[in-house]
């Protein structure tokens, strides 16, 4: 069976048009006629591919083509469509049409199966509106509380009336009857562009994901004393900014120190009070953002800049306060459905290496109920969530081979 | 001849009165109508002192006491009376408020002086109206432009509408008319209180001031390459914000390497971008501020910096950029000055140390036209520009019995 790289690779071109912001910009935000529109032609695709298409209450899309035994529980594959502000074309897209074209293909070869297929478009996975994000996914498992509806964007629409409007008939008010139980989905794969740099630095055009690395995010915040800034010897100051470079050398330090290890370390923002240029500041506020496939190490390594901030903060006369906002656990791949990848990306010659997934994605939640797969394919640069978003046509191919080759054991 | 404290301290207290927000915080912007109310009231004591008072057309308030030989160039002492936001009751007034002390002291005593005397409250010293200090020193040498009179405050009233509508007949468009020459202005004396924690260091009251250190003040932009926080192996960043942690520890390094040196080095304000939490910036900025009353000591150090960063730029194969956005010249007081309070010290047991000001002050413009000298006194804690600003009453008599013991050789 062949993947028809040319039909996949046009419709990702053709979707990238709603929503188009420059050259390859997209903004197409979860619940707006860009979306609808969006949704109206990966509906038409799904049809092509054989499938009965309909809406959940969380507003996710689903394409379903049923198996032989429509009583087993379902083979589901799927991704989002939805983009952050100047997104690219390919973050949540390359999953879904990838996925069609895998079940057009085995349409076409008319190709026998026990299970049900779906494929989802997942709502609201990137939470741009409501800044709140994974929203078709974490209501798939049961996650959505009331107040996730009561959400507001900027306009000050809530998220329920967004959905109210949106149309398909979707009945946000009766969410509960869209949860799905253990038992029900077999497995879900998920094919996603790497959003890193790694497959290019290792010059592979796919890979396997092993587990999806939760962040712990941290506010650090160290206190000292302002002064002026001409009129403070530098012996007598207790200056948090040079606590702060330190403590942030330091975290460095402890996420580099072994190259194998998966464990990362990110200070994304950082604010001096009072924030005068002539000012010795009274503290210093950044975050940080860590993050492991492996719960034990990414506790040491938050223990470790724990010790670190307190001798740092002792030995300059400054405090040190550190508070963890956000605690996610990490998420592991079946361990079996890896396995399997490992075994068809062996004969499709891919040599796709297995690797962690340091962005979080729908497939997170459906491990609460089901056991997950994910493949990664290369983007330039490792860069997304930017018009610079590119993947080769190549690297589509392969990914999607493997998905294809990978499902047939399961369906 | 005796300072009398008790009016003196009182007239602090009265005059932190005028603008005044919570308990010791002051309010008193330039050219507004607490600053007429503050100028009222300066005047008056002025006159208690004996001294004739007027305003010249910077809107600098002007109190005269003639000397015998009135055609004698003027024996000058001053500072300011107004005030940052939420500012203190002695930075500024206490250098007025004194030399008031000082001529009304010698008027009591009937002492004889060929020089005239003038104390001169300086105004728009601190900025804060127009964004931009020292007027009123500035135009007395010469440097005011038609530019600073068109600047506006936050209601876009510009500085040339506030004076004019200030009262006390000031003329702002005759501003040039006011202009000193030199020769025409013996020397400047100011007493101020020293906004630093050196002289509390030293467990002393009072210090004189070597030289005001002048500012170089330089914006540092690193740029690296954005990243996804958990998609990016640390191996494969360009983390601008990695590289910004070593130089300002670099910065620290040089500017601490030697206690007995008056260099400082501070980082006030810092801001990564785009600022996300879960984003490896892709560059950071901050501001450095480096003073040193050793101007080559401080362009070595700047030079230093330079060559660090950009080492650890080539290093992390980032980008590294120094703009230099202001670089004041260091200026000196008067050698002959120095030694004319050192001997008044060691008459009087106070045992004033020689110091830097880190900090700029009226006295910098006036050196432009004339000898000038500066009285430091001790302030609790260092802190100033703060309602915690306090000078304790006996500090202020050592202060002020140092100024009226040292002028008397010079009028």
């Amino acid at each position: 069976m062949n993947v028809n790289i040319e039909r996949l690779y046009n419709r990702l071109t053709e979707l990238g048009r709603i929503g188009q912001v420059s050259d390859t910009g997209v903004n197409r935000f979860a619940f707006t006629k860009e979306d609808k529109e969006a949704q109206k032609l990966v509906t038409k695709w799904m049809e092509e591919a054989g499938m009965q298409v309909k809406h959940d209450n969380f507003g996710n899309l689903i394409g379903r083509k049923e198996g032989n035994r429509p009583e087993l529980p379902v083979v589901m594959m799927g991704s989002h469509i939805d983009t952050v502000p100047n997104g690219g074309r390919f973050d949540g897209t390359l999953g879904v049409i990838g996925a069609i074209e895998v079940v057009q293909v085995l349409m076409e070869n008319n190709l026998q199966h026990d299970h049900p297929i779906e494929i989802v478009a997942f709502s609201d996975e990137e939470g741009t509106r409501f800044s709140d994000g994974l929203f078709g996914s974490r209501g798939m498992v049961g996650l959505v509380r009331e107040n996730d509806l009561r959400l507001k964007d900027s306009d000050g629409i809530t998220r329920y009336d967004a959905i109210k409007s949106f149309g398909f008939n979707i009945n946000p008010e009766q969410y509960k009857a869209s949860v799905r139980k253990r038992g029900e989905i077999k497995l879900y794969f998920e094919m996603h562009i790497e959003q890193g740099p790694y497959l290019q630095a290792q010059n592979k055009s796919v890979g396997i994901v092993k587990g999806i690395a939760g962040p712990v995010w941290l506010n650090i915040r160290i206190t000292g004393e302002a002064g002026h800034a001409g009129a403070t010897p530098m012996h007598l100051r207790k200056d948090p900014m040079n606590g702060a470079a330190e403590i942030i050398a330091e975290i460095e330090r402890v996420c580099h120190n072994d190259s194998a290890s998966t464990l990362v370390g990110t200070v994304g923002r950082i604010n001096a009070f009072p924030g005068g240029r002539n000012v010795i500041p009274d503290s210093v506020e950044f975050t940080v953002d860590i993050r492991d496939i492996d719960e034990q190490k990414r506790t040491q390594a938050i223990e470790l800049i724990d010790d670190k901030l307190k001798k740092i903060c002792r030995e300059r006369a400054l405090d040190g306060e550190i508070e963890v906002l956000q605690e996610i656990e990490p998420v592991m791949c079946s361990q079996e459905i890896i396995e399997s990848l490992e075994q068809e990306s062996h004969r499709l010659n891919l040599d796709a290496p297995v690797m962690m997934s340091g962005a979080g994605h729908d497939a997170m939640f459906l491990e609460q109920i089901t056991d997950i797969g994910m493949i990664f394919v290369r983007c330039k640069d490792g860069i997304s969530h930017s018009p610079k978003e590119w993947v080769s046509k190549e690297d589509i191919l392969d990914g999607t081979l493997l998905l294809l080759n990978t499902i047939q054991r399961y369906i």
